[in-house]
């Protein structure tokens, strides 16, 4: 019997890979190359997250992966109608990114709060002014997106002793429903965008919802790019709508130093960087390792995604 | 009986005092006259907690007040032996700050684990350069105070998974003593100075200790500028001793425009604004009505200061 062939769509080296020397024949691919090596592929393993080139290269019919694994908590980038109704499994990396993106979150909360951008700006004009900052006890959060990583931003903002809600999909026990969506960012400081990106929630946050927010809140995307009409929130923010925001992705990544966003004023702009904590690459490496020893010995695998909503459902 | 004088040192209006109209003569001073007023005052009000002018104008004998009264945590600036000596009852602000300062510190510490300064800095620059940043969780700090600011500190960084040890002048159950200090600071990721400034403390960070700490240590000062010899830090993070550190006090506030401390590599450099959230000038208000109806009364002052040691004792 052949060893199965396990392409990998990468940019980076991978780690830990080694560990399948004689158990996997590894090949590799890139945009230009996905679409010729697919069909004689068993398993692809999508290690560059920032590419789309599976959508636009999954084969309409014919051979295809069987499994297809992304190093990346959301599946948006590989999602296409050919690959749903396809019987392929697609798992994520469910678990990776939840405290980073979790602690990523309660630094902007307290930075905000505290006010160190414009600590940081006044120290470079080497100019003394003192200025109150606010609490962050007692404060509201709402958290869009009831997954691991908004339970986790939610549990590690309770420590600091903020009120906070869970929205997702589907209303259950300790956690929201849409409907209660617009009533709970009325008179939230504090919403957070952790929600996968589908169909539902694509462009979910539009002027409409900036409106409806008080004109102290404050809005942080860790989520998707695609969650947020970056407009309508540059908008909210020069009008004063809202008093800031934080944005780690982007519609388009990586933004462009033309792109207006770098200079909306109170918006805080980051790379991507939310769950990527010194040791990130290992830790995908290994899951999927893991993951790979599992479909190997013909155990069902985890971490596997509702290719019709575009998570991994379930608590 | 006449009504008790009380003597106001202050520099802003204060909030509150209405309430004591009828029931004391409220007298303002400031630097220039305080030696003059003091001796006909019954009770004393710092509530410019920058002023040193106390500790010049007590008078050495003769009528003076019975009970002094900061608006602060710290008792450093008034302190003198003629004070300490004197049968005067010396109270503070114990409590206001607390949550306050801790909530601040573990935005700097979040802030530096995930490496905001320079995101905001690249931001500026209109570039996207996704780094990798730090895990807080399961990281190591010191706290040396361990009063009830200390105490806070501690219980919001364990919030976050840190793991915590405070350090105190007298070793008791949950509190490390002076000798453990240099054992417990060189493997911590996290030295937070929240002590007291007394004869004990005051230089205590100095080029020896930066030199225990790890290269990828931190140091916080959030008490008093004193505790620390300003250009030993400097020099400890030129030559890269540790990785960064955040000082909200000096040795001379305000900090002037000259200052070499503005452009130290990694150092943030905040106006001494650590506790102070909106709202915060009335809680002083209402806590010094509060002390000011128990004195009346006649009842035992909370919060009383040991003189000789410099600060509230006990739990």
């Amino acid at each position: 019997m052949t060893s199965p062939t396990l392409l990998v769509l990468d940019a980076d080296p991978l780690p830990r890979l080694g560990r399948l020397t004689g158990r996997a024949r590894v090949t590799h691919a890139d945009a230009s190359t996905l679409a010729e090596r697919l069909p004689s592929a068993d398993v692809l393993l999508v290690w560059d997250f920032t590419s789309h080139a599976v959508r636009h290269a999954w084969p309409g019919e014919g051979p295809r992966p069987r499994w297809v694994h992304t190093a990346s908590a959301g599946v948006d980038h590989l999602m296409c109608p050919e690959l749903a109704a396809s019987d392929t499994v697609v798992t994520n990396a469910r678990g990776i990114f939840d405290q980073p993106i979790a602690e990523y979150v309660a630094a902007l909360v307290l930075a905000m709060a505290k006010d160190l951008p414009r600590t940081l700006e006044l120290q470079r004009e080497r100019e003394w002014r003192h200025r109150e900052s606010r609490r962050v006890s007692g404060t509201r959060a709402v958290i869009v997106g009831s997954g691991p990583i908004g339970r986790t931003i939610a549990r590690t903002l309770k420590a600091l002793e903020v009120t906070t809600a869970l929205v997702g999909r589907t209303p259950r026990t300790g956690v929201h429903g849409p409907d209660d969506l617009d009533r709970l960012i009325a008179r939230a400081d504090w919403i957070i965008a952790a929600a996968p990106l589908t169909e539902q929630t694509y462009g979910m946050f539009d002027a409409r919802r900036f409106g409806v927010m008080q004109p102290s809140a404050r809005f942080i995307n860790i989520g998707r790019g695609g969650l947020v009409v970056e407009d309508a929130l540059a908008e909210a923010l020069r009008r004063r709508w809202i008093a800031g925001a934080a944005l780690d992705v982007f519609e388009h990544e990586p933004l462009g130093p033309d792109s207006p966003l770098w200079q909306v004023p109170d918006l805080i702009v980051s790379p991507h960087m939310s769950g990527d904590t010194v040791g990130w690459r290992d830790e995908l490496g290994a899951q999927f390792l893991e993951l790979y020893e599992r479909w190997e010995a013909g155990k069902p695998l985890l971490n596997v995604v509702d290719k019709k909503r575009g998570y991994v459902p379930g608590h």
